[in-house]
């Protein structure tokens, strides 16, 4: 087209037709392909090219010469505005002759480096995957889209808008301050006056803030083992003398270990990760140690909502001396999208805490708490943790089941059910990191054990499987694949074609089955990649957890088999490949018919969502 | 009435009549006022007493039933469930005869403690001040009401929702990394591929996560002086050894302090807080002595969306030895609702970061995430943007132009305007500290620079008054009740009342003044309290810059003087006042008639904002 503009409209993009037009033309005005002081295609001209009515067009030109992107001129029509454009390909960059500088002597500056990569706990692609027993992740089904609707509307009305968006100072929400006092904090036992809350970033900002106020490099502490990783890789980073408690029974040991420990984080109401819930008595000697030793008890208590565990309030119920340090999380039920979390303390300590945060980061963002307190106040938290604690509840029994149904001989658990996950404790001498890796190349996610556990070599036969993240009628099939590859990795037989029996696909078959499917596949070295399979014969590679990886690459069919070329992976080489579909699982065989390589075939579902109203 | 349940809509209260009847009924249920299995109040009787439509209180009321707060029985109404209010009031303490802690020995445990509570900057009531001259606030002419909505809007649309709602990963916004990258970026000059850009919440996590990675007790540094007092404070938690560089006319000065140093922070675009700008030539020298000391350059660039600094793109665009770390923020023009920066540097840079970054929060909310990319894509920001420089840039004229003509031989100024505020530098010998107090209690807020310097001392006389917080016609008469402080503080004569010529309010008038009023004052140690004068006879003080202090009380009229009796400040006594208005100032005056104390009056606006729709 003359004027170099081109784009379709995707009825499945969450936007209007408008707002999609008005995102296309600024973006096409801000990469150039629309020049400053060029004139803007005609609306009727747009309107038939893109098949829209020109109404709509219209509407969207209104808006983009109010917003000065495009401007008017007498009788000869819209054109791009010169100033704002101008602005968007301004380069200056010195002459320089220097050696930039490497990774490497990047890396030989950094004072303090995280060891192991804990964001790599979950592939970003996950929820494609058929089976992924992850927890912390929550499955459309439990999405709460209306509610967010309707808390976010009412976040919007004029007065609301003006109460939070306009708040500048370092203090938080008093809406949900109040809504925690009142709605949450009953639930678990725990009674504070608005000056004992702080409302964090999650769970992880609370720890980080405690640890900043009472761990350094002179502390003596303890954790629990297992435990949370995030917490013993954060106190390495203080540089801090840390115990890991065994647990029994009842809970995690108290013993002479504790002896001069200043800080104490435990998960009494249900052990992370393990689930298992402390004993009164075992609670009761916790408080006497703490005391005994003046030392500060944190305690994280991942318990939804607050409710569920109605025999056991929060060890804070009980602190009477003040020696605890309670910190809980939002996110379990409002999902990533707010990331709340919050401490109860003494006042003292709140006040020396917030002013720590109004040096790292300030108040969490004014929008998500007032959400999170609409959330709240309008009783949609409520239905929210109901629902989904009754669907986990529902899942839990359906994945005890199952592994008991698959499993009998194999895997070991605790009958009492808890928390959103089963902690499985295989055959000794089962390799579970082994064990997850090749689970992921069938579409099956699970956790090793070995992350939390502090000392290499410990919890190697045991792993979690969480049920937030996938729909009860995936979890009988979920846990047959995974005694499938649980039997496999006992007499792992070679996969190879009879060229006498073709079951690889035909040429038109795979075509048909590749285009506009996506594929969920693993490095050697463990990293999830994704590649989507486009109609028009190009491919998009992802790799890494954040998506840090990417290229391009060219798809075709070839004297059935399937042939691909990336620009920069695979040494941009082109490769070959008989296909084997089973299921969601898509196999390649070289030339000599031995399998090279597997993954998870997802295929365009028929049920994608309808766009937005 | 016989149910205890009472309460009144709020007409300009943000939410729908229906959303509010709602909110007030669960909160009935939640504290008990409403016992569970009790009968709700029948649709006509309460839709009678509240005033409003009884289809609308069917509506709340189906809404309930939906939630599981109220159940029907048949054909005898709706009562409360008994489940969902069960676990509310629970309890169980352990008893104890052990000591609680104290503040002092909470202290005692605590290993790190800001000095200084920056926090502080700021009265939590700011925006109830006639005259706020505070950078980094926004006043509410400066919001964007209409492009939250839109953006929000498009935000909760289906597909949009399912892909930040459900995002677990560590990753950031796809969308809003995009945005960043294609728009805010090369206005600053800057290039940037995805994997060299993480998202913070706002510039002071950016500088967290950096000094995170680069500084430890064994590190040499250096800052600005004055500079920005969060990063100086940071520094010192973690024990580093820091320089404080003096500026001159072109800028920081680059010279043989800097020897040695291996991570060195500027402001080069726009110094904060004086917002004088780097010379070409001091560029290039800090540059070129990062390379001899092979030193890490942190650049944080306060420019507004990129615009606005058309001769002086970023120092980070003449990284070309890639030895600098960006810094920026979307705060000043989103606000604290969305509370978003980032970050620039080299790929292996910025995969550490976000590993450090998981363990210390994980990525910032989704919806932020999401709403600020849509803010972006849909055009608003940059409207935004330049409405707001625009606004701005008459304001600092018009402060310029009033500082000129009410204090020409009492202050001076650079008369290059740039940001948000002008740097000002009063007569030697003057007590900014003093000053600021004492403007504040005439509702004129400015802010020493004494905060900016590293050393006790420097800066005493000179003083930033920001823009962004008032509109343009507040800022002469603000400038001209600061010229009257300066000069009363010149003269502090004792301010008396006549008793023959009685210049104080009559009962009547105290009544009239006071009933819904809002007062501003401070403590004699400079804290901000506000009292809230309800009509009902009743006071609600707030204290602190985090309302961490509340309390009630009462006041009412006697024989022309204004009572108010606390219950637990003042020592809980009654005391009785002669009052004097003026303008929107108040004083108060004991039986001797000596000024004992005075404030700001703000009065109910007639122009409050209407319901929204």
């Amino acid at each position: 087209m003359r004027d170099g503009l081109t784009f379709e409209l995707d009825e499945e993009n969450g936007l209007s037709l408008q707002q999609q037009i008005r995102e296309h033309l600024i973006r096409a005005i801000a990469s150039g392909t629309l020049a400053p002081g060029s004139r803007a295609p005609s609306s009727r001209g747009l309107a038939q090219r893109i098949g829209v009515s020109r109404n709509t067009v219209i509407l969207a030109y209104q808006q983009l010469v109010a917003d000065g992107y495009l401007v008017g001129k007498e009788r000869s029509g819209l054109f791009v505005c010169e100033d704002l454009a101008e602005v968007a390909s301004r380069h200056l960059r010195l002459p320089d002759e220097s050696e930039p500088r490497t990774a490497a002597t990047w890396r030989a500056l950094m004072k303090r480096r995280s060891r192991v990569d804990w964001s790599r706990r979950i592939p970003p692609d996950w929820s494609l995957y058929p089976y992924p027993f992850i927890e912390g992740c929550l499955d459309a089904e439990l999405a709460s889209i209306t509610e967010w609707r309707d808390a976010t509307r009412a976040a919007l009305g004029a007065r609301e808008f003006d109460s939070w968006a306009m708040n500048f100072s370092e203090g938080d929400d008093e809406k949900l301050v109040e809504q925690i006092r009142t709605k949450i904090l009953p639930r678990r036992g725990v009674q504070a006056d608005p000056d004992e809350i702080l409302i964090t970033e999650g769970w992880k900002q609370a720890l980080d803030l405690v640890t900043q106020l009472f761990v350094d490099a002179s502390s003596r502490v303890a954790i629990e083992n297992p435990g949370l990783p995030e917490l013993r890789e954060l106190l390495r980073l203080h540089a801090a003398d840390v115990v890991a408690q065994p647990l029994d029974a009842e809970g995690v040991i108290v013993d002479d270990n504790l002896d001069g420990r200043s800080v104490i984080f435990a998960t009494p109401t249900r052990q992370a990760p393990t689930g298992a819930h402390m004993s009164r008595a075992r609670r009761k000697a916790l408080l006497r140690k703490a005391e005994a030793e003046d030392a500060v008890v944190v305690e994280i208590d991942f318990v939804m909502g607050g409710v569920g565990e109605k025999r056991s309030p929060a060890l804070k119920a009980s602190d009477v001396s003040e020696r605890v340090v309670y910190i809980s999380d939002l996110c379990e039920v409002f999902g990533p999208g707010l990331r709340l979390g919050f401490v109860v303390a003494p006042a003292p300590v709140i006040r020396e805490m917030r002013k720590v945060r109004s040096l790292l980061a300030g108040p969490a963002p004014r929008a998500a708490q007032r959400i999170g307190a609409l959330l709240m106040s309008l009783g949609h938290y409520d239905v929210a943790v109901n629902r989904v604690r009754k669907a986990i509840e529902e899942r839990l029994t359906a994945l005890r089941d199952a592994l008991n149904y698959h499993l009998p001989h194999l895997v070991l658990i605790d009958a009492k059910l808890s928390g959103a996950s089963i902690w499985v404790t295989g055959p000794p001498g089962l390799d579970v990191r082994y064990l997850a890796s090749e689970a992921a190349t069938r579409g099956l996610l699970i956790e090793p054990a070995t992350r939390f556990y502090a000392r290499e070599g410990e919890g190697s036969s045991a792993f979690r499987m969480g049920v937030s993240s996938l729909p009860l009628e995936r979890i009988r099939p979920g846990v047959a694949a995974l005694a499938q590859v649980m039997r496999e990795l006992g007499d792992p037989s070679l996969d190879r074609l009879d060229p006498k029996r073709p079951t690889w696909l035909a040429g038109d078959d795979i075509e048909a089955i590749m285009r506009g499917a996506t594929l969920l596949c693993r490095t050697v070295y463990g990293d999830p990649y994704s590649v989507e399979v486009r109609a028009d014969g190009t491919l998009i590679g992802k790799a890494g957890y954040a998506h840090e990886d990417c290229d391009e690459g060219e798809w075709w069919v070839e004297d059935d088999r399937w042939c691909r070329r990336w620009k920069a992976w695979s040494y941009g080489e082109t490769a070959r490949y008989f296909t084997v579909v089973e299921g969601d699982q898509i196999k390649w065989y070289k030339d000599d018919l031995v399998l090279f390589n597997r993954g998870v075939l997802v295929t365009p579902r028929a049920e994608a969502l309808a766009p937005s109203p």
